[in-house]
């Protein structure tokens, strides 16, 4: 777990949290985002009260309503399960939740904000590669460890570290809209085989029905089914398609969310979609998937860590250097790191 | 390096792909994209022939019209330099090049693909995090070795990994256009930054002076120079800010890509922007952050592959199992993995 230096005050920090205390929750996310010793020890410490939430990602091109979504979803929750407190954390740099909206985005966003049952946080770009989806799957872990029942994750679903932060969830919800411009976008983002449930938002607009077909179109052209993807290196056993007729086939939904319409329905294909994981042998291998994506982050950064405190600053000044002068290259200074005992 | 089984294969394929033997390198860059042991024992022997190239990374969100400007850049190279070639790496899903596009775009890079001295790779989206940055930059460093003159990156800007990729570019161009709907896009995406040139593409349309106002703003509120941006955990110190009134000042310039407009005066300020970082500090810097980033990247898979060796695939699944059934914490499961000797 490395070297904290305030392991007590991270331990009090957890159990104000997981009390339900809102202002120690924030302080503790911004202390699992900023990583580090600090954040591993919080994260082993909730650790064992993980696993309760239900996770939802919703993804998409920006300009699809995505967020509106989201929303609404939220809201719905709240309305017709009160007891059910719901968590948003938006990767999304466009979406209103994280400040990148336009007026009217944020007005409705704010019969949100002031439900303490609810809890919107958005996800700063990171420093490092990978760091984005190392830091969202920590923040939705402190989200379920505190408490909340459905934990929604916006994304822009365009890059790739977007896509894998959307497999971390149970459901993928992969948003579409009329008239974008260019034909489908989920399709040529890959993201669509990453779909448990297509909603075609803004569907007041001309164009839905194409927009429908195309959808159906690829669905049909055979996405491979969802459990058979191959997430990551650490996954050695790869597992055979499930050929029975039982698998799931994503819906494809109509909604308009700026009007609250064809949430219901959506809301009963995502309980619908929970129910099928609690009763599929996929659902027992996406819950494999996602500990296999887990632990393959956390070692790159866990490996990566030991190296720098074994091998000092210093001798990795003096290689980067020399990369940059070309003197070694940069997968033998990789290797002579490596083999730093 | 790993146990490449292919050794002398591997060495042949160089040989012929920096000849100019354009099949071979089209094989060459498919076996660095798979990466593992080939990919790096390739990577390693081209190593000493790249740092040549001229590398430009364009990026914008879907619809500002990045891949027709791209088009435009490498045509005007080829017209006025004949004897510069040309290298197109697009990681854009949305991209012509990747095939992702509308009639008239195909028709337009037509041009493009009937010339030997243009070489275009689009990038498929990749199974693990940081996979895709990784492999560009490998793919971009192909392209150098084996003798492009001008490396174009096109990225759809809206991922960290997307910025990742960007980043480790000479010159950044990030790509606007007028009444995309959602102010400007860039912005909310967190890539002003790393901008060196600002593009308003599309500037025949309503809106076009309100978008140049909208990112002369930005700057003038101080976007951090880009030299002095963090990049990762291996740059352990940190740069001072560039106090120097000689700093670039990214400029905003106007085009209409599909018109050919403007493309003179963009071509003139990339060749400043390189004149600039010939001679000035935050060049030298450049080089550095890219070595750190490029280190860094490779460490992370190398540290992951030898550990995978060392434990072996039957405790690797073991232990992803007891991960799932939560009787282990993915943090613990990772230290315990990491001390394996």
């Amino acid at each position: 777990m490395g070297n904290s230096r305030r392991p007590d005050e991270v331990s009090a920090l957890v159990d104000h949290a997981v009390q339900g205390d809102r202002r120690a929750l924030a302080r503790l996310i911004s202390r699992v985002e900023d990583g580090g010793p600090d954040a591993w020890l919080a994260l082993s410490l909730i650790y064992p009260r993980t696993g309760q939430a239900q996770i939802v990602g919703v993804t998409g091109a920006p300009g699809t309503g995505k967020s509106t979504l989201v929303g609404e979803i939220a809201k719905y929750t709240r309305h017709h399960q009160p007891d059910r407190t719901v968590g948003v954390v938006a990767v999304d740099p466009t979406s209103p939740f994280s400040g990148g909206a336009v007026l009217g985005d944020r007005i409705r966003m704010r019969d949100l904000a002031g439900d303490d049952g609810v809890f919107i946080r958005s996800m700063a770009t990171r420093g490092s590669l990978g760091g984005l989806a190392r830091a969202t799957t920590d923040v939705v872990k402190v989200l379920d460890a505190c408490g909340c029942d459905l934990i929604l994750i916006e994304t822009v679903g365009a890059g790739q570290s977007e896509i894998d932060i959307a497999r971390t969830a149970d459901t993928v919800i992969v948003v579409e809209a009329p008239g974008l411009g260019d034909e489908v976008q989920a399709i040529k983002a890959g993201i669509l085989e990453i779909a448990d449930i297509l909603v075609v938002n803004k569907a007041d607009r001309e164009g839905v029905q194409s927009t429908i077909n195309a959808l159906h179109a690829m669905l049909d052209l055979g996405a491979a089914p969802r459990g058979t993807l191959h997430h990551g290196v650490l996954m050695t056993t790869a597992e055979p398609p499930l050929k029975s007729d039982s698998r799931w086939h994503p819906p494809i939904l109509k909604t308009i969310a700026a009007e609250g319409k064809g949430i219901d329905e959506l809301m009963e294909a995502i309980a619908q979609h929970r129910a099928y994981l609690q009763d599929h042998p996929e659902g027992q291998q996406r819950v494999k998937v996602r500990a296999a994506v887990e632990l393959e982050t956390i070692l790159r950064e866990t490996l990566l860590q030991h190296l720098i405190e074994a091998v000092g600053s210093d001798r990795l000044d003096d290689l980067i250097a020399q990369v940059a002068a070309r003197e070694i290259d940069p997968y033998s200074a990789a290797e002579l790191l490596a083999r730093t005992p």
